[in-house]
């Protein structure tokens, strides 16, 4: 028996670029209510993919993350549904600039996988003209990438929402107890709640570091809320995509059993999640800094466990960020719905 | 929106085998503490797999699964690892008997996938001779089917453990609002814990249906147990197996999301699972007596989180019915450490 305090130790800034190598940058656009997140990998790193939604949409992800090329270069999250998967292409204009890529000769082709969310019908002008606005918005966010970045109604959080609150971008870290750093990215859009009946609990709140989403625990009454299964109504898509990242050494194969994993953070902060509708799409990177060790397959399951643990902090703290979009009849934040002075 | 009180009622025995045309028979051998379960279906079911486990085993699964033969017989969750893999000809055995399975001009083929969880370090005589004994004990319990069984210790949950308790064979039901039964059989033999930190509340609670596993609700100090992260140690292979199943019409891809979506109660109800030495499986099958009704992709969606919900429910009721092995050294069942007096 192993018993060890995962995830307790927060990193730094409790964002995914707490994960050495790992940049991110956000770009939006206020009218039509959408936007992008491009996390920035320093070097080429190892990726995999985990795809549970029932409706997912994707681009230069299965065949990059499963075929030759092992070196990703980017993870882009946006929102626009299928007019989103643009977002890479501004990404990949902006990594060309630095001379990033996969080298063929003297051509470089960047490996930029992205993820897309249903953000069309959150109030925006969604009347753009012939062309979305997702390459300018791809280029932008990449050509701002730091190690630090703003939560809530942010990059591809911009224009989400739960079926009773705004949604938004989220991101935490953690330090497993062998010495490796796990972050989490996420779009929170999902067809479900991320809190508790009516709330204000968040679903996610046994795995709280801090108070940093509130610090509320879970309601008493927790059975008798649990009951309420509430989802946008109709075929509406939904989806919550993700990227985890650790500053491990894996394999492709361990990269995948992470990413699989870490939907068990899914399914503890939102009710309901992996749904028929939803695009449920979570990415996995690591940037190789530090080996897995003697144990490597303990060393694997803590950083996986811990991965579902920090996606899970993370979406209920997109929510816990999130403010409302300035529309009529627009979702209200969680702050406005219960304060914001708690924080 | 949409709001529902789903998974709310109970359905009659709070069984698998209250979903029509489902029926379950167990066996064991006591001195070798290891057993079989068998849900044999009346008529062929449609059925799909979801295995997110990072190492399963599993018998006639992936190409029956998913090739031309869309009925299968029966679904065969036992214990043995790689040789309890035997267990599914002795259903096969049986289903012969009954003039069962897939007719090839006079010949009949019976389909019965099969999944298997670790049980050979559990204190049991693993010294079966030349040959294990789960050809038998595959037959036994198909011999037997009913629509009452036993839980806890019992069939393929006979030789069960999780990293703190006796795991053990668990099985719930309920319907949902559109009146679709759905029901769930499990062998918990986790790598981690049903309970929160050392007990005795379960992970499951917020999904518990009147006192069916104690009704003791969550504790209030939930976020400070939780950072316990407590797993079988080294790299000993664990794994939760299970099956879920409605009455409800699906195709083979509806029967998939919905065993996607079912693994989202080993995520609320276990922590921790789908680990790298983990074999998670599972089975959905559907018996086709209740069509979807006009709103197919609500209906599917509903009975997708309902089996969420009492996969979860099942879990719990597993651990919770159990009782120890005689065996010195033998894991205590949560009955021993918690009291039998709270049912």
């Amino acid at each position: 028996m192993r018993e060890i305090k995962g995830g307790e130790q927060m990193s730094r800034a409790n964002l995914i670029t707490d994960v050495a190598g790992v940049l991110v940058g956000n770009a939006q656009d206020a009218r039509i209510a959408t936007g992008v997140s491009v996390a920035l990998f320093e070097e080429p790193a190892v990726a995999a993919v985990s795809i549970l939604g029932g409706a997912p949409a994707n681009r230069d992800t299965n065949p990059q993350i499963d075929g030759t090329v092992e070196g990703i270069d980017a993870v882009v999250l946006s929102g626009g549904s299928g007019f989103g998967l643009d977002a890479a292409g501004g990404v990949l204009a902006r990594l060309r600039e630095l001379g990033r890529g996969f080298a063929i000769g003297p051509a470089r082709v960047p490996i930029a996988p992205q993820a897309i969310v249903f953000d069309l019908l959150n109030g925006g002008d969604k009347d753009w003209g012939r062309f979305p606005p997702y390459l300018a918005l791809g280029y932008e966010a990449a050509a701002q990438v730091s190690t630090r970045f703003s939560l809530g109604t942010a990059g591809a959080g911009y224009g989400a929402t739960t079926v009773d609150l705004k949604g938004g971008l989220g991101s935490a870290s953690a330090v497993t107890s062998r010495g490796h750093t796990v972050g989490a990215l996420v779009v929170v859009n999902a067809i479900g709640s991320a809190i508790v009946g009516e709330g204000p609990h968040f679903w996610a709140a046994p795995y709280e570091v801090g108070d940093e989403f509130g610090g509320l625990g879970l309601p008493s009454d927790i059975a008798e809320r649990a009951r309420k299964l509430a989802w946008k109504g109709g075929a509406q898509p939904a989806t919550t995509i993700a990227l985890v990242a650790t500053d491990a050494v894996l394999t492709r194969a361990q990269a995948r059993r992470v990413a699989v994993q870490a939907n068990d953070g899914l399914a503890r902060a939102l009710r309901i999640t992996h749904a028929p509708m939803d695009g449920d799409t979570i990415y996995c990177a690591a940037t190789g800094r530090l080996p897995l060790g003697e144990e490597p397959v303990a060393a694997l399951t803590e950083i996986g466990s811990v991965a579902a643990d920090t996606l899970a902090r993370a979406i209920a703290r997109g929510i816990y960020e999130a403010t409302a979009l300035p529309f009529e009849n627009a979702l209200p934040a969680w702050r406005d719905r219960f304060g914001g002075g708690v924080r």
